[in-house]
């Protein structure tokens, strides 16, 4: 038999009902994720995101940032600086997702990584990752920068 | 500059905050996310993972529930088999992730799918992923079928 | 040594020579694969690969049409639906295979999947493959309706 | 709707049926398949895999001898030692495949390549698959020398 | 034809010979990287790889520390804090590669990262990686911590 | 506490330095590794990656060139077909690095690869890498074979 997930509206909100015995609940912040997405990303990475996300798949975007942003983001231990690192590490991994990994070098400079600092996640990742993966990389952050200069210029 | 982030202590529920304007509120559900993970896993698949991560990470197992068993599970469109035939898929891609597999195997049975059919996901798969990530999944699948027998024989 | 593999002129058709003892003999249908594929593929998915496939690597097209569609794709135990299922959560957790993900998009909606749980599919597997993999597909997905509306509009 | 793909009973054999105008016919030689892996594969490696393989999916061990030793394997301008070191270079890109990749280390020196250059195969490819997976890789050609010489020595 | 790479006895050492025009010379400083892994790995873990490595490989741990420790860890940018963060990051991402990440989970706390700071790292990556692979770098964590526990044990 | 790396100075050159006892210093020839890359790449491809990927990582291209095509490659046991065979292996394995994958390839036909050659490396590692990963593979053969096709017209 094949059991069909209605949708099942949520009598209790996520926050009221509680985990089971022996489970810590999970920080779920709608507003604190949508807060922290507007201070992490720029005007131009998330307009070409979520606006056309939210046209194929309703709910994915809130979903992604209650989840993420108000949700893992939000645990203790790592600050932002940290937490982009590894955002540029992973998707410099995965390869073959170059529309997120300029959104994050993006929120990388306004969490105050510096545009060297950028390079060089890629270059010591290099012998880990491989040469071909880090060159795929790199040539996502010299366009990256390229976009950004021509910004600025044409913001003058 | 790096901004720590101390976890906001949600002064609204996450399902409280409407999303911004444009947005659909996604549904994060934690009662009926855990009511599902219940249907889905047996025991044995439960308390192999569950505890031992909430020690090592507390709060995880709960975001884990509320966020995919009780929030992309509860989209509308794909029903539970649908989304376990997906699952082996994407796990016998991943690769690696054995006792990943090993419980969705156990609850792919779990909602309709037989043995034969989730021996036939991987031969399916074998030209799309490569014969040696299909024969590496196969052999989780008969190592798990093996347990499942032995599981039934002790419980004679 | 090295020993060059000149091609064996089959003097055995493969049908003809028996596995040895203790192997089932495999499906290998040139026709029912043929037939298959047309069933699967829309005209402009067919033409976008086999003819250029073949002038770059002849026999190549011939060899996927029968080993797959005329040979995996014959055993018993899932339909179109289910397959086609399989190959969306894979190609989606391989990456980087846009075309092929574009026409299995197609082919989905011939097999009887809805646009709806097509986008379903990638946003179920989010949590698995990540959001960016996830939202890498998605892209794919929407560009791949657009084009079919675009197709329909031209047909008018 | 769904349509179940019944195993079509091939009224045509495969070699016997023509590919539609335009394609070249693929080689598909199931008894020089079979020839062939007796060529490649040792005893032992032979019996670690099919056996099992049957059992679980029958059928597709002759899927995999017939469509890629008696396919792809017969194809002319690469001899079985090219072909080894190609595989090499997958299995050990892909990772998490050690038993495959233990089989085609032994397969690799039974067509002329050496210890020294099986090794090379993976220091090589160090800077293009990232150190960590050249490591893993050269843990199996380790662990794969000291069977086989444990095998010399029982045989002794 | 194919040229045989005889190995070249270096005339001249790598830091003697000036790069082509244009391109800046790169720090290859065996003596610097092999104290900097002194000060990254502890006994265990270097002892668990150089020796074994040299026997199979020779020249390839050498290559490695100087390439690596001695090369683009003596870039400027990153500290050891953000490299180790990198390094955790590529690896889960990666997968299959668990002795690695063991000697780097080492290694991070070698160079300030906490305990908690660790878990961390996978509970962030969770929704970039997929949760099957952040729970399998998770298992690879609580078993080194354990392992560094029973280790401190026995040193009483 | 982070240790910054600031660079060090090298009061001792890479080859002078011995490595510590037990350790086969490793060949680490900066003018071996140019000469090398001069015969390996043709001009188009040399210059689109070396001076742009200069220009973004100073002193980068250097370490590449001096770590593998004056290091890995300096090992004897492969000649530089083999090594191509194993980068085209690799780099169709790993997907989504087109750039590297079209050098490659031209520097294979240099080495003495055949066009039919580079052909059968995709088609016979389609079964092991998957036929999506392959078919993406022999795209950027066959645009890569038409460019140097145009080239010769016209340099005609």
């Amino acid at each position: 038999m094949t059991t069909p997930t209605t949708p099942t509206t949520p009598t209790t909100p996520a926050t009221a009902a509680a985990p089971p015995a022996g489970l810590t609940e999970a920080v779920l912040d709608r507003a604190a994720g949508h807060r922290l997405l507007d201070e992490l990303q720029d005007r131009p990475t998330r307009e070409a995101t979520l606006p056309g996300l939210e046209r194929i798949a309703p709910g994915f975007p809130d979903w992604i940032v209650t989840s993420l942003f108000g949700g893992t983001y939000q645990r203790p231990g790592l600050d932002l600086r940290d937490r982009q690192l590894l955002n540029l590490a992973t998707l410099g991994t995965l390869g073959g997702v170059d529309p997120q990994l300029t959104g994050h070098i993006r929120s990388s400079l306004r969490v105050g990584l510096t545009r060297e600092q950028i390079v060089e996640v890629f270059v010591h990742l290099a012998p880990y990752i491989g040469t071909p993966k880090a060159l795929a990389a790199l040539r996502v952050v010299a366009a990256t920068f390229q976009a950004l200069d021509e910004q600025d210029e044409a913001a003058r």
